[in-house]
């Protein structure tokens, strides 16, 4: 009952030698994409983003995160059809992303990358475990709880230099976004998209648009709509003019979109009320854990999608006459 | 298994037209009571103090949380019976007590309380799927939670002021309340009873004490010594003097009484001796988790109630020869 | 389902009176050694640390937390197996040993010592009840969480002075260890071992580690492995030096170098690197919490010891020819 059933479902696969396609399609299942594809332009995106802001680091980064919990799987036996579907490494490549963003460039870094990346894909295992009972899935939340652990412990580790992290602060006055025109609305709706792998560039939400068409054209348009709405949002309420301006309030809500609105649950008009409804109080979940999170001087990394998805999967409401709603394995639906 | 059995187990009822029921039933749910003479007295003794203070924001808020939760429940289609129960609105009720007492009156602070009371509504039926399988309930922890969503990032959004909310600070000393007479214990006593509902009026703990004997007066019992002895443990202890004459040490406190010694529990000498210890637990962790939430500078709201609630149901303690202890619903106990 | 099975599953035992010895083997089974003898040395070891930090009552609130969480298990009724392997008393000698160490020397002091150890019993039972599904157990979280209350609210009580706490400060900067010598190192190594308790004495490091080596070789070398490579791993990454020295690294280290190389998997090479990997995950997991807790000013306990086991037994992974892995209960093991 507790263990992963999903495996013994599906027909036995040929597990042939696919490891490449493995790896593009962990890159591509961080906004749901069980496509190798999406995964090969999502990577280009972050390789362009990474040397366009003179950051290299971050895309070599995500590329050892990748294999490095990839191969983690293999090493520990977990059930293949996972690995297949690239579910092993949708964590990693995150955590390669996160830690040059916020650490400094140290061997220590490197190792700590590369024990935090393969800890993610044991942690996914056992926190699917734990929500088995609620059909639902852990996300990217293991790469949330792993990657804060080291960005918390880095500033107790001179070791791990915590040098592209905000000081710790108690929430206090800020500016909002000022008066801007069309184009630097566009370029902050596109940073919305390219923040979902922490990269700070309009020319990789290009990429990372172009990439979620190639596999289901819903995704794509959903993911626009959901920086969108989100800025949108944040401007309307006047948020912080930093945050705003770096997409830092699209992220999360563009995968709450893709996933509300095409994941799982069809595409259709209700689906579409509910997923705008998820992405309004993705906003706040962002605003608020901002808030939260200022005295450890912590980023919140994906964690405002996850909660917010959860809070809209977990009472199983149904807008179509399925006869069951499982909201636990996302590559099935395709 | 994890779908809400409740509804089925009942016999089916005439769905009849009884929304005004429906939403005195949701008021006099925040105390457990499923009786809308009590939610009558209730929203009398909100509309009484609030005008008392010269904030009757609060009442109205209240009064628009209470229906749009309420209102929620049929939207989506949740189980009919929660609703007739009043079981989708206590929630709200207290999300529309809190947002004008914590947040400046502007045009956005009222959309946002439209938001997270109809939040609530989900949020409740979810946590209460997650909770099934321990046979406890979310209590008003849908409130709290969603609450401190919005709250948390009133301060980081311009157009939710924070105007009545406590600065973050870090935990610091503080002066333990003076020397007063027999009728100043007597105000703080009743206070404690009204910031159930965030009142802070000695009238309103009347009212409500009144609200409860309508239904149940083991609840009222309870509720008055719930409030009195954690005023006395404060004192003793010697909690800060402002924490103490506001009464915000009473209202997680009754809550706790009133669940444990007449609802999850029959009133008999165990039972009683077992809910003296949950207000003694109540008292510690509201005292904790108001230095726990000073550096973001949150209210703990009903959060200690739950709390002890869920550490006083979970071991499943018996008191009587029942053949089996369910704490999962309490509307099914009378 | 969700009741404790595991009083059915065993033969009913004759409950004879052998009071004492439960206390001890309450007091052995802090490091999962159901061993009235380890209880034994473990006492001593308190003791002689106590009073050689000129700091006795720590070893009397030990005494005292051990037999009120004892008799609280009789007091309730809970499954008399647990308490017959020591269950009921590991998480009350902690909370002993935690109130004198951080809490002024008042009456009140005392009697909240009193109300946690009890309070611990019962929420222990809940724990594991809601931990059963995925066959884990809440090891000394029932410890940790009931104390992080008192020792939160001692800050707004002045009843309870928090007087050996640190204050609350938002993470700064610090500074690392310097260079020692081989018998610091050796002093840093026991002392880690003696904070199992929260006792800063080498000497009692030894005790514990005769302690355990009179009930399970693999346990004390484990121990000794445990500490010793958190510490380590301390002095490479930098870490600061008070905490170093002080074997604050070291001892949530050794209890998940315990659980996992010798008492929820059997000690052979791939066990043994498994663990290893987990002593690694609690370092960061320790330096990462210390600095989450610190604007509130509290200690960590042994909180990372128990996420790190939970992070590393959830998944399941298997290690040998082994029908099912349960990692409910220990006692059940030898």
């Amino acid at each position: 009952m507790e263990t992963q059933t999903t495996a013994a479902v599906e027909a036995p696969r040929k597990d042939s030698f696919d490891f490449p396609a493995r790896l593009l399609r962990g890159a591509g299942q961080v906004m749901f994409q069980n496509n190798a594809w999406t995964g090969f332009f999502f990577l280009i995106g972050i390789f362009w983003g990474g040397y366009q802001e003179g950051f290299g680091l971050v895309a070599w980064g995500a590329l050892l995160g990748l294999v490095v919990s990839t191969v983690t799987g293999y090493l520990l036996g977990l059930p293949s059809d996972d690995g297949a579907h690239g579910l092993w490494g949708f964590n990693g490549v995150l955590v390669g992303c996160a830690f040059p963003t916020f650490l400094g460039n140290t061997v220590w870094m490197w190792l700590a990358l590369v024990l935090c990346a393969a800890l993610t894909t044991w942690v996914r295992t056992g926190f699917n475990r734990i929500m088995a009972p609620w059909k639902v899935n852990s996300f990217t939340f293991p790469f949330v709880f792993c990657t804060w652990i080291f960005l918390l412990a880095a500033r107790a580790m001179h070791g791990l230099p915590p040098v592209h992290m905000s000081d710790p602060t108690l929430p206090a006055a800020f500016t909002a976004a000022g008066h801007f025109g069309f184009v630097d609305w566009l370029v902050w709706w596109l940073k919305g998209i390219a923040q979902v792998f922490l990269i700070n560039s309009w020319v990789t939400g290009i990429f990372f648009l172009v990439g979620l068409a190639v596999s289901n054209l819903w995704a794509a348009l959903w993911a626009a709509i959901g920086s969108a709405a989100a800025l949108c949002i944040a401007l309307i309420l006047g948020a912080s003019g930093a945050e705003v301006s770096g997409g830092l309030y699209g992220f999360s809500a563009v995968l709450t979109a893709i996933a509300l609105a095409t994941v799982f649950y069809k595409p259709n008009l209700r689906s579409a009320v509910w997923a705008l409804l998820g992405i309004c109080v993705t906003v706040f979940i962002q605003a608020g854990m901002n808030m939260l999170l200022a005295p450890v001087g912590l980023a919140t990394l994906t964690a405002p999608f996850c909660i917010a998805t959860w809070l809209f999967l977990l009472p199983l409401i149904r807008f179509d006459d399925v006869e069951q709603v499982d909201h636990s394995e996302w590559h099935h639906k395709r």
